[in-house]
């Protein structure tokens, strides 16, 4: 199993945002709904080995998690809007401390970075890591950023985790978690 | 300069399209519009060093090519519905034989692939070619296709081009348009 966290530091904790507006008044939601259509999407298949948990830290009553599986979702679709419309779907259901489904594969609770990482170890893909290509064994769990930095908070939470970069240049989160699921491919279908 | 070609077998040539339905009515322009946002977008700019190359050939009067040129781009966001919106408005304006502005860096015009394979030598980007990253020298110009095959007519044009692949598995346009790009950063900044 891979488990690819980002965290969405605008991205609303509740349901009311436009899947319009994904890009504007949906606090960057947009990177969000590229992130999961990059982690699951096969030309002809979903990634079923492959967990992505959205941290969303916007108001009004963060931090929520939302967590997609690639091993039971169904009607996934690779466009921003309608992944728009899972996530607007998982947080309008009521959530606790634990998960809860808002439809197959799709479920949410209350709780942020800190709870996952109690739960698995993971490494931070980040511009000055160390190079993932040269890596003796890939991490399975990988943290990436929206497109702002990690508060000091989270650097701190991070502080132990081991750092990979997927280049020399920074790259918006979707196209590192192609980089990071390509260089899994190549290694385990010999490659490299 | 580099430049990626990606075909739309359905995408529609006339601008009577809805930026709520990209992926459903609209002929899949959703997987276009992801195909600019991979090609042009770092963290912190764009690539002004590339151009897209958009061929619509979906009714009612394909084929057309739109032309997006990072150098002169403005206003691009890396969200799906925006860039349908820059494909609508290129697609409003009159279209001759010979590219025209219809923004900043996008222009549009008549014609298609075998218009583009006289002006510029290409590669194929495609499941069955050679690694990417064992090219000895990388093609600065690929074609990918859409979610579909190339047709025959196609296969043939491009049948003297030579054909590369960016991993093991089958992926969107968009997610191999990352790796390349990727395979260019490394090498220019000496990271391989």
């Amino acid at each position: 199993m891979k488990r690819i966290c980002v965290l969405g530091h605008h991205a609303p904790s509740s349901g009311e945002f436009s899947i319009n507006d994904l890009a504007g008044g949906a606090g960057r939601m947009d990177i969000l709904c590229r992130c999961i259509g990059s982690a699951f999407f096969l030309s002809h298949g979903i990634r079923r080995d492959v967990e992505v948990f959205l941290i969303l830290l916007g108001p009004p009553r963060p931090p929520v998690t939302i967590r997609f599986s690639g091993a039971e979702i169904r009607s996934l679709n690779p466009d921003e809007r309608s992944t728009g419309s899972l996530i607007k779907k998982a947080l309008s259901i009521p959530r606790g401390d634990a998960f809860r489904e808002s439809g197959p594969g799709v479920a949410v609770r209350k709780g942020g970075l800190s709870k996952l990482l109690v739960e698995h170890s993971f490494a931070v893909l980040c511009e000055n890591g160390a190079d993932i290509r040269k890596a003796a064994v890939l991490p399975e769990n990988v943290i990436l950023s929206d497109h702002l930095d990690l508060t000091t908070e989270e650097e701190e939470s991070v502080s132990g985790c081991p750092a990979y970069s997927v280049g020399p240049l920074s790259l918006h989160a979707n196209a590192a978690i192609s980089l990071l699921l390509n260089e899994h491919d190549r290694r385990s279908a010999g490659w490299n």
